[in-house]
């Protein structure tokens, strides 16, 4: 495993905006190297990886989060991180909606709730 | 709602194949209406959505599945549903390996174990 | 699947007053068809069946989202249901006590402070 | 906390029958108090608690462990235990079905099986 | 199983101090034995238990609360517990960062949130 | 993050002995990078932190996976790898008992039966 540092930051950028840098950086006084593992780790191997593009990532990060039910806050930044890669408002919906499918309707109206909050602060 | 079994029926084939009908066509003996709450409601409603492609569909299905972690043999026919739609044998295993992130490295350990086997039962 | 609306409204309204037809409405700007699903699916097909009284179905549902742990507002929406269709308040409690058992104290303390919030608000 | 063995014992016999007896036997050479957990405090002190009765205890037992998706031969073993405090076939499929609602088709498919399992030993 | 309620009350004390009884103490309205199930049951019977140290118990209860990520109230608990009998911030800090192996990145910074705020309201 | 392969590799041989690096190389097909994952982050990153002992580290990951009771397979390996570095058979049995309060019986049973199957093998 390479050094993933500048890559890493970048995507997170690309992915999260200022919210998931400043996000890391909140971080540095309890546990500072949690930061390099979310920015070398998950955003610098995992998600520069190819073979499946940044929006497919989103929505399969919003699925998962929505079918957990156990993280409200990163669902929320995921949420924004698909809007921000270039999902339209209508695939994040519909990716919560299935929600039902898999994981019941508590979930997917769990999810309904963060994504028309995250849609509200954007403004859509 | 309308009466979707028709549009379910065909959504259910086209995504699950001859397994899929059978799976339905195996619980007429102990709950003969679950069959068609499968194809008409998660088939026919919401499947049949537009707003979001099958492809995407069927990723975020792979996520929310294999972060679960509770019910390995949906995940097998979701991972065999995507590649019947036209998902890449990469995407597949790059959705997977994205669990790291969201649920940690047994979840992800356990849906490549699944995907290993849907992929040797189609010689992939 | 036959349109089930009015029968699903019907039965909503009986289970979850007027805080569960709100509740359906509020979705209709975010998703508009999610608030049929409830209605036509949830309440119409699957709590319309018979073979299972209304008492035990919304004991069932506290069971269950007690157990889960990933939903109180339905927990709270749920005990009011459960309230609204005749169970008594100490069912409820039996209830949520119960899962000690299945999920551990503190998905049952959790379930117990829901419970005390719904009494609370209903004067019990 | 009063000694609840006795009390603790009959019930896991009239709810279990002797397989609950084999199970907690099981249990002796690995973790002997385990087995006193189960009669003393499961049975004999939250099972054994007036203000539900056995039928509403297991079918929310059904509802909880369904719902977690987690413990297939635990659910099983509470299958039998409905049926064998006089729960009908029926209210037992409904309340795995009911599950859709709350956890998903996956958690409620896998919940038939497990009854379907039961239901086949038992010749039904 | 003995009356365990003396040697309960003194563990629940020197675990998570005043704060757990008056924990304890607030179930008394809606579920008057419940408290005493916490008492006599989890404390003095399970943490009394010869063969681990409080050290290590509060450490898995950490462990296992972070990657469940459905009670943060019971997990600030149990931080304040570790704290408690002698654990080192740091070791509280390290069981949670662990928490990205088993249960993923969103469990491991909602378990950070929790420790953030637990050492903020004791001055560490 | 500094490229931690040597150091993984050998953490992880001392923790999960050859059924670890077995594990390893059968990812090699399918996700080859995913052993790196291990390897060079969970192991050489997470597992190398100073400020917790090995022993506590797999108590701990034996309380996440016993809770979360989805993944079976990896709950046997860190029983094995508790055993490998030191941990006492009755540590392990306390860890697992221990679920009962945070996740209830059956999550513990599971766990029971996993750490016998393991016993077992090591004959113990």
């Amino acid at each position: 495993m390479n050094n993933h540092h500048e890559a890493g930051l970048a995507r997170l950028r690309e992915v999260d905006g200022d919210a998931g840098v400043a996000l890391v950086g909140k971080l540095k006084t309890i546990a500072p190297e949690f930061g390099d593992y979310v920015i070398d780790f998950a955003f610098g191997e995992i998600y520069k990886r190819p073979g499946l593009d940044l929006k497919s990532r989103e929505l399969a990060a919003i699925a998962a989060l929505a079918a957990l039910g156990t993280a409200p806050a990163q669902l929320r930044l995921h949420i924004n991180g698909a809007l921000n890669v270039g999902c339209a408002r209508e695939q994040v919906i519909e990716t919560v909606i299935q929600t039902i499918v898999f994981a019941g309707f508590p979930a997917a109206l769990n999810g309904l709730a963060a994504a028309r909050e995250v849609f509200a602060e954007r403004g859509l």
